[in-house]
């Protein structure tokens, strides 16, 4: 099934057009079905884990490979997964919704016997003898882990477009990058081979991919995924994020990978359906538009529709609609790289000066850069880190939601560096990060919901912020939005959407 | 009375000889009598608050101008607030044994309507609104802030003689630098001026200056004093610390700065004789020397001397000895000065730029070399700093107390900046702070004590750690060594002592 079905408003292209420009989007099994569809498939004996991990291993060989998203597959690993996953369930031990569904794991993350490059060549040949905490918890939840996904090498740049095995392709259009760090996390979730993959997000490198690709990206508040055995860029940015297709989806896998203290230990709640988002929450919400210089600089109309698809959308479901003047926005840009600069540099100076060739040039280059960072302004920027963060919480006390476009730009080409247009931006690197970095350094929890315009060749997204540890309410609203959009294109609205 | 006794033993130097060398030390009226001692005369009307402050200023007045130990005395308000303390005390308000008491103010510490200067012209007319969290809680226990103590500028030093107003001078030799940055809080202190004076410690700033003039300061772990309103040198690093002539006057200064968090908030504990320390307990402690290649680079007899009286003296109290490797501490200057550059220059970047001819020469250039600390080293330092801890913590998991010399030469002449010894020191600077940056580092408690010896003309000292919250360990450690000291000045032996 293609990624859109095409409205038939005013301008509306014929589904051949699209066809051929996102030939690789949704081809694979999840291409329309949602995990919690394909877990009752298996529960009702329609399928098995194993049948469902054949399909996505077969969908993998045949357009992974050309969308270069995979670095490393493991069918053999997946199949005694699945195969285990089936029988547990027949002896009646089920371990919640993703029980035998495969997924992808971002190439930055320790699985245990399976070779993990971090995108690099560095790590060609490294293979963890322990998972990270994360792939750890998406086991212990039943999940197949399928393979390792591209990743923009060390997680180090927006495009994905630089790794040792190449730039990975854009599933709706392959001359496009995907975004990055977690490249191949969002082709894969995009091109349906996996509903879910996890990745990791310092900059925005879920949102940015998840963006690109017209897939549900959420960054969670930091110190609630544990990044232990997960490849740093940035110790005091990095946080595990899901991408998922569908916005329920993306709920199952925050449910998997999120655990709370209580009095009994450290503990994951129990799967319910209870903690499936709800889109009529939304209505009880107070969503607020956020202005400042940055929200100014919108060059795509695709994301400027998007956008207002999206307050209409909210406001229309009854939630209290506002606009935010947020000028702390504005002043991210700078702390938030010289403080991943400088981590970033810390955790690889060995590597610069023992084996610089085996970095891509494109790395080196900026880690040559990053290594000019000053001490007293890495200091400074953790203190004005700070100071924004107390103003940022002091505006968002009367709010439940920011919204603002995840990105301001569509899908740069493969390989494209500069830009020019009427915004003012003039680097890639600079424009895909500008929308999500702010609530890196802000520590806020985000998700990038794709909200796809009609007749836009690449799908727009809109970014929902919240206030720390609440991510239910950004779920119930990327629900109430997902929901919309679904209305919309059933009613052959201007709209185009992804069918879920 | 003299500074010191003089022992009869091999080689002891004529009464005249010492009061020549050190005709400063001990001339003020606390040079013989300690906190308590002095608060009971109060208390018996022997004497009044009153007098005992114009005591004091009469002395700073005559000495204390020579020593140059003071940046601003504060006759009206000492006055006033020792006429307040009589007065309480005729009201049957007792607040404890430092109501009533003088004490001196680091001038990096804010002080309510009084110049704040850190030693620098950059604030030479700046006066604070407030006060410091510990300025207010000496306050709150009745003593009589009678100035504000000399600091090196903005407290980047260990010597103590750069600062806007000239050098300090050691009371025990005024040719001889105090040691710093605590610099005049030492010398007023050590000429008896005060009984107590406030302090600050980044990298020996109490301890260094505490081992100079021959009395003791105690770096508390970080956190259990409030460093609010001290102007900082180095974040991660500053300490406020007490220096004091006796243990016990010290262990005062402990109680009335240290708060705990309660049920009902944070508390101090009311005053009671129970928190003095007792040399007894030493008795029961595992005791352990510092066994490192940094303790092979003692160039000073008199240091060695003391170090070894001191193992001698705990052993023959009973309490357990023994010798612990820790390499850890020869690994600490670089991240130690790394953090503090960083933290540092960060602090005084705006300055830098705006005013640079404000700043004292050689802590201009030494700032210049501070900004050249890169981002990646600093986050490295932080990354060091957590692993030696670590590390330290283990080898800590059978000892009680670690002994080792405070510094491993004797106090510079001022404006000295080279050495050329047998143990390899070439700077002043980096010898000084060599025996106290680890402990810093590794933010364990430490306390400086002097431990004079026979024959030296100036003092030599311990420098006793212990682990995190057991500052009560190294009061009882101190009262035993000061005990032993005073003890065998008694009966003539070889060690030469302060008389308390």
């Amino acid at each position: 099934m293609p990624p859109f079905d095409v409205g038939n408003g005013p301008g509306a292209v014929s589904k051949e057009t699209i066809l051929t420009a996102v030939s690789l989007a949704s081809v694979g099994p999840f291409g329309d079905a949602s995990v919690l569809e394909v877990a009752q498939r298996i529960r009702r004996r329609e399928t098995t884990a194993l049948e469902v991990t054949e399909q996505s291993l077969e969908a993998v060989n045949e357009y992974g490979t050309e969308l270069n998203c995979f670095i490393t597959v493991d069918p053999e690993g997946a199949r005694r997964a699945a195969r285990d996953a089936d029988r547990e369930l027949a002896l009646g031990h089920d371990l919640g919704p993703l029980h035998g569904i495969p997924v992808g794991v971002k190439d930055l993350m320790a699985t245990s016997g399976l070779r993990t490059t971090m995108g690099s060549r560095h790590f060609a040949h490294h293979v963890p003898d322990a998972d990270a905490d994360a792939v750890m918890l998406l086991r212990r939840s039943g999940a197949v882990i399928l393979g390792k996904t591209h990743t923009h090498e060390f997680a180090f740049g927006p495009t994905g477009d630089r790794a040792f095995t190449g730039p990975a392709l854009n599933p709706l259009d392959t001359s496009r990058v995907t975004g990055g760090s977690s490249s191949g996390s969002a082709a894969a979730v995009a091109a349906g081979l996996v509903p879910i993959a996890l990745g990791s997000d310092a900059a925005g490198s879920v949102r940015i991919p998840g963006a690109l690709c017209g897939v549900v990206g959420l960054r969670p508040t930091a110190g609630l995924v544990s990044v232990e055995g997960v490849f740093p860029l940035s110790h005091s940015l990095d946080v595990v994020s899901p991408l998922a297709r569908a916005v329920s989806d993306t709920a199952v896998a925050w449910w998997a990978l999120s655990t709370k203290s209580t009095q009994e230990g450290i503990r994951r709640p129990i799967w319910s359906p209870s903690l499936l988002p709800e889109p009529g929450r939304a209505a009880q919400l107070r969503i607020s538009e956020v202005k400042c210089d940055l929200t100014e600089r919108v060059a795509s109309s695709t994301q400027v529709e998007a956008l207002q698809f999206a307050i209409e959308t909210l406001t229309d479901s009854g939630a209290s609609m506002s606009e935010t003047c947020i000028p702390e926005v504005d002043e991210c840009a700078q702390p938030h790289q010289n403080i991943l600069f400088a981590e970033a540099y810390a955790i690889h100076e060995t590597r610069v000066k023992s084996a610089p060739e085996l970095f891509d040039p494109e790395i080196l280059n900026q880690l040559s850069v990053a290594s000019e960072v000053r001490g007293w302004e890495y200091v400074q920027a953790q203190q004005t880190r700070a100071r924004l963060r107390r103003q940022a919480l002091e505006r968002l006390s009367v709010v439940d939601v920011l919204i603002l476009p995840t990105v301001p730009i569509e899908a740069p080409l493969i390989g494209q560096r500069t830009l020019a247009d009427k915004a003012g931006w003039t680097t890639v690197r600079e424009a895909l990060k500008s929308f999500t970095v702010p609530w890196s350094l802000l520590d806020l929890p985000a998700i990038s919901v794709p909200v796809l315009v009609h007749g836009a060749k690449m799908p727009g997204s809109v970014q929902l912020v919240g206030k720390p540890g609440e991510e239910q309410k950004l779920l119930d609203t990327a629900a109430a939005l997902e929901k919309a959009v679904t209305r919309l294109n059933a009613t052959s609205s201007p709209y185009v959407q992804r069918t879920l």
